[in-house]
């Protein structure tokens, strides 16, 4: 169709053949008008009954709702038209006519549920404001990668079929792989580590992590996507830099290019970019935050990891991303690093939006010895991972990183309820299809 | 390390602190020096014995080759040093000391096998010109991303978990997906197409696809990146024109801002970015052509799928990249479109390098009935599809596409003898770790 006019390129004066989906038919007795629709917005084409060719009037108010049509004709202005244009046909041809009974109404006009939506993408997806979310989501991923490579790092891609996972054997799909056992990877984050102890140094990748987690929530996908960072020769408030940095080009990049979308969205009014440097809080203040607020049935003690309220309450407290710092070793995994000063407190970090995590990172441990400990306490076998370990005896710089849940991070730009909502075809524990 | 110097950065008249790769150590008797590497390059370190103090010496002169060192230190200008300054050292500490026995050597000198080197991924990608691949992939893809958002395409993310293959059973790795059968997928093909089928239009994807072939050659690999491309109203020629389009803009992105790295390859002086339009042959005047070489023990005839040699002589005879249009349809897959004119001529396409097929493409299939009818001729149930199937009844436009081998697009741009140069961790038959 390379004689196509987007019908936001249709200008007055210009004879065009614009094609999309019949968006919308509305008969007003002798005159009546077919909206139609394509990626960049709609165009009204004006039928006059009495002064046009009964066929062509006939095959373009006949035609269902969301088939295709290819109109050409001239384009007018038009003031009273949506878009301040119309086309008068010449010529009008249904190249793909839609069933009448659609599934989900694409004029947004009738709500459906979600998983309705999520079974009728193609139909769930011509609504705009629903485009708007997964434009959006190309371009956050567009700024990253350029804040990313700002930071001079090389975007690298690892293996998501892997003998051993990050953390060993739980929450892991199992894989047959020509006969023998294998997993989804879920998390980069040993490769990323030995990419960072090459002359690399610093790198990224953007890519789908898999977790057999039984959680279903708004929260959790089984299938998402892993923004990760690692850099040599950088510390946990290094890495903490960065994942501030990524975050805000994310925010600046969309209030900069997607106006629209976030008109779509009706967030064109409230949509702020952080301001200010994200506060740095401890986890020991983080728990003593919390329990001021009152909000927890039980008082947190040292030790405990965050419930999920009192992430929220603190969240509320903050008003704005933050950061958790220092954490308890324990409950840290092995591969994040203790502080030199006290081995109960961690360089392990988490970026927080108010509403949940959105990072988690540290300082890795890159001290062979240190690191073989870690499996031993965790209790994994350290000889299954002998592909990463044997590494760190030659010449592993001190390094850091993190991984950001890409999901989580358009979910909480947008304010979205639901995480499904970011994902084109979500995997949790019940939709395997589409 | 935020007080760190980029070597590269290192300017005469600073007090630098640089970290790095011990690379080499020449100790010339009353003067020795350490040559430090990083992520920009390498730099000097000038050791006087009798000038020094003893300790500093014996650190900087005693540490093992690849230990990771920090030095702080004036730049002095030096013309006979290898970047033209040199660090005379204030302090140097050992951050990391390396095993003395190294399974490879990173300075290059020993030739090391493909399976070591790939077992030893951190110290191989210590090398120059192995660095220098995977900066260029970077590069390669940040291009190609480009290149599609100018085609007006939104970048997409479908699922790696699915329930059914692209292409029915075979060739795809079983998971056990919370009790149910699913498999990892082998192609976005058809989700790309439901997304193309909705306002969104045009569309692109550069992720993981994995298939479970058998066969272990110089170009196959059983985990790959697959850079997918579908686009509504667009025909086979447009799809042709895209691929063409990308594939040039990653030779000039390269040819524009990698010289260094193809200096490291040893290409730049025969780096050439492809000139002119790519020819479309079709398919019948591919099986003339090949069978004009002679270079085949059997003469082709018209159904026969092209085979590797008779790819190479026709690659010889074009001396460039070209097309091969208008495949038999039944070589072709149930979701490309048959000429209206002749069934048994298919839409579909090929992108040659001289050395491999790099794109697989065609105008697909958007007629519901048609669609149902190719599923059933290839054997595969379309009851099994009906999540795919069922949106092309409710105004699927027509469309086209293409998949691009990344690794392959790698291989013949940088002409590596092995697909496995352009992974950094590759999984074939034999390789699951690391």
């Amino acid at each position: 169709m390379q004689d196509r006019t987007y019908t936001a390129d249709a200008e007055p004066g210009d004879d065009v053949t614009v094609a999309g989906w019949v968006h919308e038919i509305r008969d007003l007795g002798g005159i009546a008008f077919l909206i139609l629709r394509d990626a960049t917005g709609k165009i009204q084409v004006k039928f006059e009954k009495d002064e046009m060719d009964d066929d062509l009037v006939e095959t373009g108010l006949g035609v269902s709702r969301e088939s295709v049509v290819s109109v050409s004709g001239a384009v007018e202005e038009e003031p009273r038209a949506p878009t301040g244009v119309e086309v008068t046909p010449e010529s009008v041809e249904v190249v793909s006519a839609a069933d009448p009974e659609l599934p989900l109404d694409p004029s947004g006009k009738v709500d459906a549920e979600l998983s309705t939506r999520l079974d009728n993408r193609t139909l769930d997806l011509r609504k705009d404001e629903v485009q708007a979310i997964f434009a959006i989501r190309a371009e956050l991923l567009r700024a990253v990668r350029e804040q990313f490579r700002e930071f001079r790092c090389t975007e690298i891609t690892t293996p998501k079929i892997v003998a051993t996972g990050t953390e060993g054997g739980t929450e892991l799909f199992p894989i047959t792989y020509f006969g023998e056992e294998a997993f989804m990877n879920q998390s980069p984050q040993l490769f990323k580590q030995l990419i960072a102890g090459s002359n690399v140094e610093r790198v990224f990748e953007i890519g789908p992590i898999f977790r057999a987690e039984e959680h279903n929530t708004p929260r959790h996908l089984n299938e998402a996507t892993s923004i990760d960072f690692e850099g040599a020769f950088c510390d946990e408030h290094d890495a903490m830099d960065v994942a501030e940095g990524i975050v805000k080009a994310g925010y600046e990049a969309i209030a900069e290019n997607c106006e629209e979308e976030l008109e779509a969205l009706g967030l064109e009014e409230e949509f702020d970019v952080p301001e200010g440097e994200f506060p740095r809080i401890s986890y020991e203040e983080a728990i003593e935050r919390i329990n001021a607020t009152g909000e927890l049935d039980e008082q947190l003690v040292w030790g405990d990891d965050l419930p999920t309220e009192g992430e929220k309450a603190l969240g509320d407290d903050v008003g704005g991303h933050y950061f958790i710092t220092d954490w308890p070793s324990e409950i840290k995994p092995f591969y994040i690093q203790d502080h030199d000063d006290d081995e109960q407190l961690s360089t392990g970090f988490d970026l927080m939006h108010p509403q949940m995590e959105l990072v988690s990172g540290g300082k890795r441990e890159h001290r062979h010895e240190n690191l073989i400990e870690g499996f031993e306490q965790q209790g994994l076998d350290p000889d299954q991972f002998e592909y990463y370990t044997k590494m760190f005896k030659y010449g592993m710089p001190p390094h850091a990183g993190f991984g950001l849940g890409g999901e989580r991070l358009v979910m909480t730009i947008l304010g979205l309820d639901n995480i499904r909502e970011a994902v084109l075809f979500p995997r949790d524990r019940q939709r395997l299809s589409p």
